[in-house]
């Protein structure tokens, strides 16, 4: 139903964006992990501001509320429940938009799947939902050191007056062990593919070389040994057959411009006419800042599933409250 | 554990290259389905040779064995198991591999995961394991008939003499209607990405406009309605929100070059020394043009995954025999 | 991690008995369903006193908040996230059991898996978690409609002064069609028997003449049909070969008396000495009554799930709102 | 789908009574495990006599054909694909049941759920389809060996000429540390309960006491310590919130007589009408001495998932080859 991800590390969430509450339930996270409450409270001010300040991460840190599986500060085995409040929630911003399609939005393909939706927003199609995935990344980030995960921008798209831009994210995973990802089906860059085209605006996603590997003749591209199972480059990105290798694994993620013009759009009636409109809501130009923490979040729930052994046995695998 | 594909249409495959035989089961296909072997005898041949007659045609359909699952040529909506015999077995080729790693193989990742390994070829990480994917792919392309899945070369790398080259496979799906995909963490898109990141050598992933999307203003990447529902442009590969529109679906796979160069290459063994080698075994240079139906094969499985409904309930549907 | 029942039609539940709050996620549940709040309330109260009258159905309903999937009563397809609050709260009973497992209880399975526990209450064991379990079947129940769920006491455990009792709840399912239930693993008896043996206290289960089918001869135990399809007699219980056959679904779960006995009893402290206690908290002598609404619930549950083509399509299947 | 059983150590079935033939495909079985090929013959002797001396292991062992996933004895991480041939195949013996159901079948409900069947035989619902189970519960029983599951006959339902019996099954579950089994809806006992009622001819459950435990008294029913941790009685079953305590898992199960009589039964035919008919085919009159060998495999199977960190991790948890 789309709305669960991972399978021994798992995250559901839940809420849409102008509802009561969004939160989720984190579910396989070891007992016994005493949870960094400041460094996720920098991450949701990285998801709200692009930028970190002491005084942004402590308001955010207090809008989560961590309904169960932590006592004390540490993380008991048990589901982890959390939520955020909605709280400055303007729903009547949609009004027009109750018999109309926004372009370049999910509105008219919710309509389709569910024969109804919530219009006020992008429902659970807005980045508002990308706030509970940011809450368990940085748990996960916890259970997955001391591999470290770092996302930044790389491009954007270019600046023009009075429009919205896109650009790219790359992200680099250090520390992290040979022999992590499954083969066939599950491979560490094909898990890393699904988390990240799951990214609101979200559009592409390559490993090391990518693209530009396309267009390499092979003795360019093949990654030489060194001596001591290092290698001289490193385009494939850290993976082989679907499995780390021990080299960081370093991935790129393609961003569209935000589908929210701040001028008229023409929206698409229910009755089939185009009504020229000014969107409502509140949006940002440029997402793209922002997603960097999301990037991080999702690659750190990718690796907490995958590296299971660790996710349970905190003893056996020596994590430190 | 990486073998399995799928929830509500779900591939398990087994088999390394130079094992007894690689196979598959495909469970919760639809009762009552005529399977279309000349279709599959296609399929199968333009994985073997990129290219088809109905000389080729034949020969790979007959090597298939189905166990199970299909009584006189209909589906029995239990599980479909199948397998083919790996028939010109040469293991020893790869004598020299036993105690060394090729570079841009998975010898030492597998090494590194299981602390075992089948040297013989590439084990699961081989490219022979795909034949179990274009077996299930042809299946289900009819269960998800009339939609149309067409993948095609893009581009190809440079020709060098003596060398290996990538290149890029466009898809192109039609005849789907709007409202398949899912919220949030399988959403179409992120799903294909899974799909068609986990096939070998795939190195890169974009939906619609991709890459170029990142590169571009809002008010030239969104898609502006016309009055009937469709798109003047389909910048966002057929999908908003995760949710297909109801456009046809388009994406592109990057492929690097083969692995295996045609030449000495310097292999890292065991003990930690560099042994130059010709590395044994029989490989194309060039594999994009047999890929594009292994990226059919994964489209197929994955809209048979996200269409449950319409994959149980044959009657409902409406499929025909 | 056992906190979520269902893959079609999927709860994931949290909460420990003296936390916060404790509720859960209900994921697929199909779009366009107005939830019967009046039917739900009547069911919360029946869990917590046993019996309903319109007073106590009121402030149970009262108790639910519901955070998303639901707009102005009706269901969005989207995750319908719920929580209810553990109002009177009284940790401070549980001092005694910091360092000391009570028979009978889980404390000491608990300590043994996660290292750490919750030890105010059960935790995770209480069965205060069942009350997401009725929540979200009641709402299973009018997915399935108008199938029919209906447990009843039918033996209680002799009565003793000063000491508890457990006894068997009997179950009747009408109204299913043939068809419903998985060949092998999933069958429709094995997946009640599993909802049902997770019920706390739940320590037996059989269908239709169970136990005493295993006393029979063949031709007394088998179930002679009629010419119009039904049987005459239903010793199966309603299902052949795990899958449903048209006549009741019957079954029947033995629950073992309450474990926290209203006397003295020893507990073992973590320095392995025995120590009579006084077992604090507020807990009924028989609590075989109120499970009957449990048993419904994971009965809905589990059909809502099996019937998986239902669940989703509400157009199709004819649910009304 | 309902041919799968288990996440983390996962068989797959597949295969109809008078098809091909039978197998599946184990995952999650940890690489370097050197499989008992003579356990694995004497356990499949045990389910098609009973019992079993050096002469039928031998032959057992001999048919099974494994396809992948063990190299040179030793499991190598990868799919174990295995298949049995139905070798002594006689479908026309089932040629008067291609219009009619028998009664206490599954062929009237596989009717009913695909709108297709095998009439040959009992397709999937027959007990041929057992076999998979227990050779991967053969793998699985050294999986989580020094564990030891042994199961037995009980009681058998009483003899009768010209006539079938049931009886029930007692299994013991020996050497389990505390701590393995999951709160809540993967209790230890709900997974057995769904192991053990997914066996054909399985129709009751209990853990320890069981149904008698629904007849004591609180006092007599709970289990007091010892100081060392052990219980004086074991009326739980080994059990408590669903998470082993270190004692014995004790439960039961409960078979009904087999189905097919060895007179005349009235069939109901697809044109609803009883017909007096001699089943054909080939029937024991009693499967409960050979059950004992499938309650095993399915034990082991559970257990072998329950203790995911285990299989995965052959090196931390000591497992020798």
């Amino acid at each position: 139903m789309g709305n669960t991800f991972g399978t021994h590390f798992r995250l559901t969430t839940y809420g849409e964006s102008h509802g009561l509450a969004v939160g989720g339930i984190l579910d396989g996270c070891p007992a016994g992990l005493r949870v960094d409450m400041e460094a996720l409270g920098r991450d949701l001010a990285r998801r709200r501001t692009g930028t970190v300040d002491g005084t942004t991460a402590r308001r955010e840190e207090d809008s989560v509320e961590f309904h169960a599986g932590i006592l004390d500060g540490v993380t008991l085995g048990t589901p982890i429940a959390f939520g955020i409040k909605n709280r400055d929630y303007r729903p009547e911003d949609y009004d027009l938009l109750a018999d109309a399609y926004r372009p370049g939005h999910a509105d008219y393909t919710y309509q389709a799947k569910y024969g109804i939706r919530d219009h006020r927003g992008g429902g659970r199609a807005s980045a508002r939902e990308t706030v509970a995935r940011v809450v368990a990344g940085a748990i996960a980030k916890q259970v997955v050191a001391p591999v470290a995960i770092a996302a930044e921008v790389e491009t954007l798209g270019p600046e023009a007056a009075n429009d919205t831009r896109g650009g790219t994210v790359r992200c680099r995973i250090t520390g992290l062990r040979a022999g992590v990802g499954e083969p066939v089906f599950d491979k560490l860059g094909a898990r890393l593919a699904q988390a990240m085209m799951s990214i609101p605006s979200a559009i592409g996603f390559e490993m090391g070389a990518g693209f530009a590997a396309a267009r390499m003749i092979g003795s360019e591209y093949i990654d030489r040994w060194n001596a001591d199972g290092t290698t001289r480059t490193n385009h494939c990105g850290g993976v082989q057959g679907g499995i780390s290798n021990g080299m960081p694994v370093e991935f790129r993620v393609a961003f569209h411009p935000v589908a929210t013009l701040p001028t008229e759009v023409e929206c698409l009636t229910e009755g089939g006419t185009l009504r020229p409109t000014l969107v409502g809501g509140r949006h940002d130009r440029c997402q793209v800042t922002r997603a960097t923490v999301i990037v991080e979040a999702m690659a750190a729930l990718t690796l907490a599933d995958l590296m299971e052994g660790r996710c349970r046995r905190a003893d056996i695998d020596g994590l430190t409250n």
